[in-house]
């Protein structure tokens, strides 16, 4: 990964809108075939027609296919579009996913529901799924604060079992010293209190300071043009 | 959760192996299907279609469907069913799924593929998915040596991007101190480096401390019978 992973999409504005209605919807209702098949007691040979159907299809999706992954790419409107991403990706059926709002003080929410596919312990959401929402809403969490970069390290006490179903999640900035930020959030259950703490050191990386940098020294030159 | 949560299923050892067999193929197709749908540049059209095709096929499986969560059963023969797991669970599409090799005193092992659906940062691993895994492993480790229990810390060290496609990961006990666990462990990247450390606490529940205390004292009364 460089500065070369962040490309952006030869789309107007329009045919963006139009991409995201149709894809979103393919991950959309491939999340709630997840769904149904976890709580599905119907007989084995429905199951086995329906199988059969999914392979059908994946062949029809896989008659073209680019062989790279998703990334994150620029829009026409300079958004971010990291639509393969496993917790806020449109595209992603393993994602929730989750709708962060974020403030440009470092902070980030978001209210979302987890169902079977997301189970450890009995009817508990599983250790490593709180890990892996916490790590995306801290990250978050940095980037909207202006300090973006990747985990370096983190931390989860779990305080509580978590139940599936409906949670929230919040993340904020403790502290940022030059290219290392430390972020803290937590899972919150349904009654509001917190499930699992986490707190986390993300880092920006050297290409990403460079380029950072360079852009810096460009902008400084112009100013004793 | 407590003891009523891990139920033995009735089942023969047959009728298991038949039903394993079918939903476990539908766990795999959904997870190509995932795949594909990820990869896929087929036209607006098809995507619809295809859309259209796995709603109806929804429809099938919530036909007859159980509201609850597939949770851990307990086989005729003895053996957990955790289908469910977002890790290892056979009928879980979100599992990649992993096969773990466990060893009594205390090791787990195992290799495993992650495509487009564990993406973060462009072609890496999500950091939270690896969290996710590195958590079961810690706990399969734990539970093989004997000490099993529920995520009490976990602590993630970074060390370098984790690439997309075949990978390992390895866990130990490093301690038990009564139901307390440590645990540690990594993924490995494709050269056999370490790219994510991780230290756990496992801890048993008191429920569970108490079903295992009073099967100890029921066995030790009947050695004075």
């Amino acid at each position: 990964m460089d500065e070369s992973s962040y490309q952006r999409i030869s789309m107007t504005l329009e045919e963006m809108a139009e991409h995201d209605r149709v894809f979103g919807a393919l991950a959309q209702r491939t999340r709630e075939f997840i769904d149904a098949s976890l709580h599905t007691v119907v007989d084995h040979a429905e199951i086995e027609e329906v199988t059969a159907m999914l392979a059908a299809m994946t062949s029809r999706l896989t008659k073209e296919a680019d062989p790279g992954y998703l990334g994150v790419k620029i829009g026409p409107d300079g958004s971010g579009r990291n639509h393969g991403n496993a917790v806020v990706g449109l595209r992603n059926p393993f994602a929730p996913p989750l709708k962060v709002e974020k403030t440009k003080d470092g902070t980030a929410f978001a209210a979302f529901r987890l169902g079977a596919a997301y189970e450890g312990p009995p009817d508990l959401v599983h250790g490593g799924v709180s890990a892996l929402i916490l790590d995306q809403m801290l990250g978050e969490a940095a980037a909207a604060g202006g300090a973006p970069g990747m985990t370096g390290r983190l931390n989860l006490t779990y305080r509580r079992p978590t139940p599936l179903g409906e949670l929230s999640a919040k993340a904020w900035i403790h502290e940022v010293d030059g290219h290392k930020t430390t972020v803290k959030g937590h899972i919150l259950g349904p009654d509001g209190e917190p499930t699992v703490e986490a707190q986390g050191l993300f880092i920006l990386p050297r290409w990403a300071r460079e380029a950072l940098a360079a852009a810096k020294a460009k902008k400084a030159g112009h100013a004793f043009e």
